[in-house]
């Protein structure tokens, strides 16, 4: 019997023990990691307040992907023309000595929607053919012409040819872009086409069908022409895939893209956009969605580049996650690296073989597009910095610090 | 003994079917919230990448925190002055039908830190006074004079007072403002003073000490005047209190000010710049900085405002939680409310009654300032709105939209 009441009153204390503890390590605003927390600069002794909870759950960073950046105007015949739309550069390959780029052309007031869809021009990328340019310094460019003209009427791209990107795979060029038939009303879909040629000049011969749809598994609410209206929104990428990009990757072709999603709404991050990638065993497809789609939360254009055996996304713009650079070790499970202060838009990076080097070579420079109005834009080019320090004026570390003056 | 067998098989086999279970559980891309997908977007059936685990983690937000701006000059005394910096204009009061804003004010160049330290500007702010304006409607503003001059020489505000804002409390009124005493170095620590009035118009009578100072515990390396150079760092805040607002809260006083800390480095979220509270019971103190500081792990310029019961900020510029809004409960523990593509820096909000109404409501105008240059800077006017739809022209939903035409 005494033996009982010893193991009792043993179990008793132990469990009493063991409550206590686990009520003591719960209290996570005083427990904590005083290593990192001294990283991050809380005062000794302190207890956690809620965003420092956050704070000393951020991974082990160091600062190599966070980058400022500037932008400066272009010469020769992509600088500033009156009248002209040319937008959305695409990634930027040196061929023989010479820059290549491929962009969005067309001219022309934007009348918007309220009007004639049949006649007017509705955004400053309707009414689009894709051009391409060349320079010898990144500079100064050249425009060499028009790459990919609009198809015939009746055709799935009679309406608009936009938002052109290009691969160079084993001696075939590829372009990939966006495609718009018919009328270009608020609630169409779109399509993605490509091209492709043997030369970065051309002549291009475009695929039949479109390679990438929206997923189209929403329904509309009503017959006004309004996006915003549905019973049912479906997928993030149900109205529309946009922005194709195509990495070779792990033998296969992966096409990210960005999607628009019938019934859009705001929301606490701002608009809701996501990107997803679909993948194919050959450049001209077919392009399968992935099943792990979509691959990001947040972003606008898509902007990607291999990096040391994975895919970098620079997401700009849209949703919780904007403004950050992210990396994938796979191509679809992205980790962010960096919070950035912002980003230029709509970037056409320079593809070359160093971008393994450091994780930012790739943004060293590239093309970008500035809004001069509503209806006009112009292809600009932009340089990315990675700061060491931020330095005032006359500040050691700062640009052209000379030291103080003795006195 | 046959007993003893079967019971060893079902525990045996209850462990197999518990670790299957679990490791079911374990694979968080395909067990998942079907209806939280479903909002996201997520296709059916598909798996969960990285990102969209991050998104399916995503607290329960509406996007009534989202905000976009637009801003738009001030006329009269605070419009464009050549040759002057008005800059950091302090919260808005409306006092016998009269707008009242303080703000740091200077005239001349910035010369910077490398040359003649001692007689040298080295900042916009280095070498500022306290002055103030009014206003009947906000925009047209009236400079009344100067409200708080530098202390007399061998005083701790002999440098330069400025970066003020401004408290209303049973009838006196508070400035709290940065000072700079003696030279005005890289590595100069810098201090909160206060004044009081019974009147906005003054005259304002300072206290006699600061009310608040860095920590300064960290240790400097070597004698070069370099700021990134330490043995030791510090706290968060060891080299500077900025940015000081007092919110009365609680019955106390909420002091929120911005800190600098030796030997800040450039993290993967940008500059390292944290926030922090101390609290009095009395106006002018004694403050006393909070056990949970810091409050949070981002920011720059303080922007606070109490809302229904708790304390909302908005979080720009610096760190990983950029350009978010925040709000807490007990005015410590700050949540992310909204990711917002960027705000106007150095807000002077308008103080008023109504802001308890919705999120926004303290950010329907403001003051904030603009950069003419590296050394001259104008106080503007902001006004924030919260986008129902983006909606493009012409587009149902876009401001000015009037219906499509019939054809």
């Amino acid at each position: 019997m005494r033996k009982l009441w010893l193991i009792c009153v043993g179990l008793l204390f132990l469990g009493s023990c063991t409550s206590q503890s686990s009520k003591q390590s719960n209290d996570d605003s005083v427990n904590y990691d005083q290593v990192k927390a001294d990283s991050l600069g809380i005062p000794r002794g302190n207890k956690l307040s809620t965003a420092m909870k956050r704070a000393m759950k951020w991974p082990q960073h160091d600062s190599s992907w966070f980058f400022e950046y500037k932008t400066m105007a272009l010469k020769g015949d992509l600088a500033y023309e009156k009248g002209v739309v040319r937008r959305d550069p695409s990634s930027v390959y040196k061929i023989d000595g010479q820059y290549y780029v491929w962009y969005s052309k067309s001219v022309g007031p934007t009348q918007g929607f309220a009007g004639d869809i049949e006649n007017d021009k509705v955004f400053p990328w309707d009414r689009c053919d894709i051009w391409y340019a060349t320079s010898t310094d990144g500079i100064t460019w050249k425009e060499q012409g028009m790459a990919v003209p609009r198809g015939p009427k009746g055709n799935y791209d009679d309406r608009s040819v936009f938002t052109v990107e290009i691969m160079h795979w084993k001696d075939k060029y590829y372009l990939c872009y966006q495609t718009m038939g018919a009328l270009y009303t608020v609630r169409s879909k779109d399509a993605i086409g490509m091209a492709w040629s043997t030369s970065p000049d051309g002549p291009w011969t475009k695929t039949t069908k479109p390679v990438l749809k929206p997923a189209d598994n929403g329904v509309w609410k009503g017959t006004e022409d309004n996006r915003f209206l549905v019973e049912k929104k479906g997928d993030f990428d149900s109205q529309k895939v946009h922005d194709p990009c195509i990495i070779p990757y792990k033998g296969k072709f992966y096409m990210y893209y960005k999607g628009e999603r019938m019934g859009e709404e705001i929301t606490w991050g701002g608009r809701e956009i996501k990107q997803g990638v679909a993948i194919a065993d050959n450049p001209l497809g077919p392009y399968v969605k992935s099943e792990y789609n979509p691959i990001s939360n947040s972003g606008h254009e898509i902007c990607v580049w291999p990096y040391r055996g994975g895919i970098a996304s620079l997401v700009t713009t849209d949703g919780p996650e904007k403004n950050t650079v992210q990396w994938a070790p796979d191509g679809i499970n992205f980790e962010i690296e960096a919070s950035i202060p912002g980003a230029p838009h709509a970037i056409g990076l320079v593809r070359s073989s160093d971008t393994n080097e450091y994780p930012l070579a790739a943004l060293k420079w590239g093309l970008t597009h500035t809004y001069n109005s509503y209806d006009y834009q112009s292809i600009i080019r932009f340089e990315a910095y990675h700061p060491t320090h931020h330095a005032a004026k006359g500040e050691v570390g700062s640009k052209g610090w000379k030291g103080n003056k003795e006195k």
